[in-house]
């Protein structure tokens, strides 16, 4: 686009934004919710359970017989909304989430993403404003990989078709493997379509994309100690999970002199300490490092541990940092410790020109905002590898997350759809003439 | 006695001791393992078990009708084996241990100083020696406590009687109470001791005891480390248990920076670290602390642990020692934490003349030792506060107990009985003349 051309798809994006609504936001989050509604509070719509596939139809229908709209499931059982654009030869605009949930989560996480796409097909059908490209709503499957490891499933092989194999064998703690659950989804998905005549759309795996933006809260409590509405994410900080065994001897906690001693206990503490002292003390905030289990055996209050085994989830955006946690890590095994690799995902860059798209967007829209690093794995991580792509995040009151106490103020939810939506639009071009109408201007 | 006397009675204890035999106490502890010997090795003979039950008549059956013996089991179910003396009117000298175990244990611990005792009873009888005290050989009911809990039911409710109640209410894990049990192996011993015509001792709880010598192996590594014999145990050290619960708050590993959490894990981690220091600097090669068990919840690689339970095992001679370390506990305990004492046992000193008794008979019998606490809780504890009380200590292959590898060399457990019957002829006084025939002097 021309800057002339540019600026009148500034105004139409910051006109959009306008049109997102908070009331109908928080609607489809409520209804959402109450799909997989647990009696005790929080979400239990675990991915393609009963209450996910009556959540995805849920979703669906008031746009399935929409003019104007397409929806269909994917190889991956991927749930697509798709509003149409003027040339439907043109690769789409993707956003969305997922809205699987583990086992007890919270209203928002990944279904916060989804709703905020679909609002923002809803506030660009209140405006009448079509664009250039196509705009697809995707709702990815298993995201959490609580009920079938791994997670991301659906992304993954929407972007890696090949690896969709691998997947179908996975079993869930009942014996269902992956493959059946989701040919029941693919089902159930066709069958609803064809009760309610939905207007279907093709979706092969890895079609190209023009680009990928995601809404997602944040999971963590930085916007909100910073008091800001919007996180511009730069990038998905690398993740390094590594198993440390610690052997000992097993002894009479009262008859062994301390320097008779091989107290794997002991060994553990003094490796674990030496670990969150470095973390502590290399002036790095963006270092995180964590030891989440710990479980020592034969775990009798006087007797001496013969075996410690804990683990270390560390995170940083550079490989450096994380090789050091894994020198520190070696320099401090006692002999005959055994250190194993879990997982090593490097940093995902997020795509320049976007992360500066969501910049503009929150300047254009004069919402408070950080560039900042997601923590958290998304869908947005294999989507990167694919296509350029970008995430929004909306703060968590308190960090918390993957907890019925999960939370956002509707104020900040909109604030980020709001981001979102003039994102898409930019992303889409709008088509002249495409002002909205002077009576929905505020 | 006088000084003549003493002379005369160290000459007939050397006798004595002389006469123990490598032998016949290694044919009685092997046949012994037999009773609950396990196929894969070691031994499983809970307390009042069939295996120990049948074990105890095996042990008895030799004594129960020879002459000069008498034999009974008391309200808590100890069983006795008495060798009379002259002047049956005086109150016992006596020995004796334990032989139940651990689920699974070893073929010494409490059963050596039961057979012991009765290899003392052999070697008096081997050389016709007359004591002007009765002895009192003797298995204490349940000491391991891993059937029923407390421990040290039987040395505890013969010393106070009155305790004996609470007891039989506990439970093993399939709900048998200990009063059952203890009625079952009163029944069967005289059941046994009718069939096979026994001559009867009476024995109420708490009836007047002139003093107590236990053998035991050491249950550690220090005899064995020092290349020597025999220990002469001063004292039963000090042990306190603590169970220190610190809380923290659970967030996401990726998304919650360090300066944001808290981090039960990091917490407690530190809190023990100072801990293992403190014991580490303090040049106290008496202290000992053990953390045996360690819990995080909840318990998940990339979450940030809400609460760690640990527990502490601290002992010494000194209570000063034990409150040094209850105090850095306090003062390193987060906020919100806790502290619960469950365990608080001071220290055992052992009567001073029995213990000066234990180095004379090493020195009369040549046998390399040295004064030594002990580690581990031993039926001598309730003892000591009963009567005059000492133990003798053999030494622990590496320091292995309560584990079917657990050893001692034959020649050392020999050593250390034969230590063992010096103590108990000065003790109970021999009867003059009882010169040993010249026959049977080396």
């Amino acid at each position: 686009m021309k800057a002339i051309g540019i600026m009148r798809a500034n105004a139409v994006a910051s006109d959009v934004a306008g049109a997102v609504a908070a009331a109908s936001l928080e609607a489809r989050l409520r209804g959402l919710a109450v799909h997989g509604g647990a009696a005790g509070g929080g979400v239990a719509r675990q991915a393609l359970s009963a209450p996910e596939l009556e959540a995805r139809r849920w979703l669906v229908q008031p746009f399935g017989q929409r003019p104007g709209y397409r929806v269909g499931i994917d190889a991956a059982a991927n749930v697509f909304v798709r509003r149409d654009g003027q040339d439907a030869g043109l690769a789409p605009v993707m956003t969305g989430s997922h809205i699987d949930t583990q086992p007890l989560g919270g209203w928002l996480d990944g279904a916060f993403g989804v709703a905020a796409g679909l609002e923002v097909f809803d506030a660009l059908d209140r405006l009448g404003v079509r664009t250039r490209r196509p705009l697809d709503a995707v709702m990815w499957t298993n995201e959490e990989g609580s009920r079938f490891a791994p997670g991301l499933m659906g992304s993954v092989s929407f972007t890696a078709p090949e690896r969709l194999g691998a997947f179908l064998d996975a079993c869930d703690g009942e014996g269902t493997r992956f493959e059946a659950a989701r040919d029941a989804a693919r089902e159930d998905f066709r069958a609803e379509a064809r009760r309610q005549g939905w207007i279907g759309l093709d979706t092969p795996l890895a079609r190209p994309v023009h680009s990928y933006v995601e809404a997602h809260i944040e999971q963590g409590p930085v916007l909100e100690a910073d008091g800001l509405q919007v996180g511009c994410v730069v990038a998905i900080q690398g993740v390094r999970w590594f198993r440390i065994t610690v052997p000992g001897r097993s002894a009479h906690a009262g008859t062994t002199p301390l320097a008779a001693r091989d107290d794997a206990q002991a060994k553990a503490v003094r490796m674990a300490h030496a670990l969150l002292e470095h973390a502590a003390q290399c002036g790095d905030e963006r270092l995180r490092v964590t030891i989440g289990r710990w479980e020592c055996s034969p775990g009798s209050i006087n007797t001496i541990a013969d075996r410690v085994v804990f683990t270390v989830d560390a995170r940083h955006p550079e490989a450096a940092a994380l090789d050091a946690v894994r020198a520190l890590l070696d320099a401090t095994l006692p002999a005959g410790g055994r250190i194993e690799v879990l997982q090593d995902k490097p940093t995902v860059q997020f795509d320049g020109a976007l992360v500066n798209l969501a910049r503009e967007a929150c300047a254009a829209l004069q919402l408070s905002h950080r560039d900042m690093l997601s923590g958290a794995f998304h869908d947005a991580m294999p989507l990167a590898g694919f296509c350029p792509t970008g995430m929004l995040f909306a703060p968590s009151r308190a960090g918390i997350s993957h907890h019925p106490d999960e939370d956002t103020p509707v104020a900040d939810l909109t604030a980020c759809t709001r981001a979102l939506a003039w994102c898409l639009v930019r992303l889409a071009e709008p088509v002249f003439p495409s002002t909205p109408p002077e009576h929905l201007k505020e």
